[in-house]
């Protein structure tokens, strides 16, 4: 079966590899239908993800069919449309102790620092494969997994009803977190420097919009709120300015989602963290979102339209990544089909 | 009767003033017996605190008995030992609707925005006045205030059984902090640059205490926690350096609780915090924490001897000014005493 790996900085090649086998009760095997191109296989191409060890076989946005299942497997049949979620943990250090197995101690992610799913075939353990509606697309169940990321960030900024939420940064995952913000009852604006993304982000449930490029971000903020600040700023740019912006236009008792993995430095003092009691969080993969998510997706309450705006052929992950370098104006998420 | 004045920078008077009086049935009249000298009443002095307005008369650790009750109060009754709750909230902002008035958008704090203790008589709203045990030294009630912050930045660093605390710093502020922590049931570790404060602390219930001026503090969490760090970091330091080192040193899902007003900046990454999913909270006075703390001294859970370090009568307010500017070290709580 093919896969696609990543050996070295820009360097990527499809590979051919024997189809796994199950070789555990609690294992599942699944036939690959879609796979995501996300943000960090891109880091990982380009050599600029630091958490990465190569040759790796990326991707982690995925989406499949039960092919087979071991003998001890009670919540999957044959036939099942899921999503994978892509992490593996210890169980037993500090973090997992504390419910916050996404960042483990020996935490390992698949596609990252494991094989991923841009490969034919999947073998998982059941526990790390969820069923989803089929009646799902396969363009739909492809974003379960970056949608977990707008769930976590939500949660860990925990939006509440009635808050006003600033997303910086209208791309795939500013997205996600804008319509699981919705979901919740806030309030949302969002900021980018592309008209069209604003565009299709009102389209998408923003209340308020405003283009970066031609505008003071946080007095705009300030001005929509009636110079109380946002409640929760969630930081899709992740660059040194937006962060340190983030501190200063969130409100009394407000919260800031941090996304980035910068070694850049920001500026911070501590006067407004203090004086306004400000929350500021990392947020990373996710902790339990699959459930949630797949509910949203499975009753309609989140719609995914117009997400995916490319599908290419796992041999043509070339031209995916091209595309998406050469004219990331024109792409939202690009997928690999595997029909 | 007697006040203490602060008119401008370094310009502080004893003044006459008419005794208040009840205006209204749910105020009472409380006769002052004792008010700790807080740094950021030392900041008002010097004039390096952003938030003061003046003429200020200054205090807002204040301990004493109940003098006269208005018709409509309930919870007190004439003789009872008392303790001021200094914070005045608006009750309908973002804050006090969140259960976060001590951020409330229009917080006027006693000593800081309006009026506070050093005067010989005080008229609060019942609301604002707590009673304490009668068994209560003066030299104990009059912790309460400070020890209320303790426990605020232990809520807002979610300090859990079993948590390895680092306090940056063994002031009184790091002395309440590591005291309400070892009621939590964590292991705490304190750096401070002087070793008699760190023997104090040691005696206070610190498991491990780290000079600073001689071991990098940080290595040395590092070997405690066997390279996990500290799952809740409170720097009550306040400099730009502790700031970061509180951010690299804290263990995945880890807290950094921030206390400062420094408008200097740091140099903060977003790398560590999201790798770690790290949450940095500001603590700034306190909300509800008053019963807590009271019903820990009533049942002497915790035990402050050794805190109050020198009485002065009001009368000698710039002694004990100038024994805390001169002599640092052989202070740790200087009170007024208004006997």
């Amino acid at each position: 079966m093919k896969a696609v790996q990543v050996t070295g900085p820009h360097q990527l090649q499809i590979i051919e590899k024997e189809k796994p086998v199950i070789t555990d009760g609690h294992e599942v095997l699944v036939k690959v239908k879609m796979v995501g191109i996300c943000g960090s296989d891109m880091h990982i191409y380009h050599g600029t993800n630091p958490l990465a060890t190569l040759p790796r076989i990326i991707g982690h946005e995925v989406t499949g069919e039960v092919e087979a299942v071991g003998q001890d497997v009670t919540n999957l049949a044959i036939g099942d449309k899921v999503v994978i979620e892509p992490i593996e943990t210890c169980g037993h250090c500090y973090a997992c102790r504390s419910g916050r197995r996404n960042v483990c101690a020996e935490l390992e992610v698949f596609g990252v620092h494991r094989d991923g799913g841009m490969q034919e075939y999947l073998v998982m353990p059941e526990k790390l494969v969820h069923k989803v509606d089929s009646a799902l697309d396969w363009t739909e169940s492809v974003l379960v997994e970056p949608f977990t990321i707008g769930a976590q960030a939500n949660w860990r900024g925990d939006v509440r009803n009635g808050d006003v939420v600033l997303v910086m940064g209208a791309g795939p995952i500013g997205l996600c977190c804008l319509k699981v913000a919705k979901t919740k009852g806030a309030t949302v604006i969002i900021s980018d420097l592309s008209d069209d993304r604003l565009e299709f982000a009102k389209a998408w449930g923003a209340d308020y919009t405003i283009n970066a490029w031609n505008s003071n971000v946080n007095e705009e903020v300030m001005a929509i709120t009636k110079n109380e600040g946002a409640n929760v700023v969630i930081d899709a740019v992740c660059i040194p300015k937006t962060f340190e912006d983030a501190i200063e236009v969130a409100s009394v008792a407000g919260r800031v989602v941090v996304l980035g993995f910068d070694t850049k430095t920001s500026n911070i003092p501590q006067l407004p963290i203090t004086k306004k009691e400000v929350t500021i969080v990392g947020s990373r993969l996710q902790t339990d979102q699959f459930p949630e998510i797949i509910n949203l997706f499975n009753n309609k309450i989140i719609e995914t339209k117009g997400m995916v705006t490319q599908q290419f052929p796992l041999e043509q992950i070339k031209e995916a990544i091209s595309l998406i370098e050469n004219d990331p104006n024109e792409v939202r998420k690009v997928v690999l089909s595997f029909d």
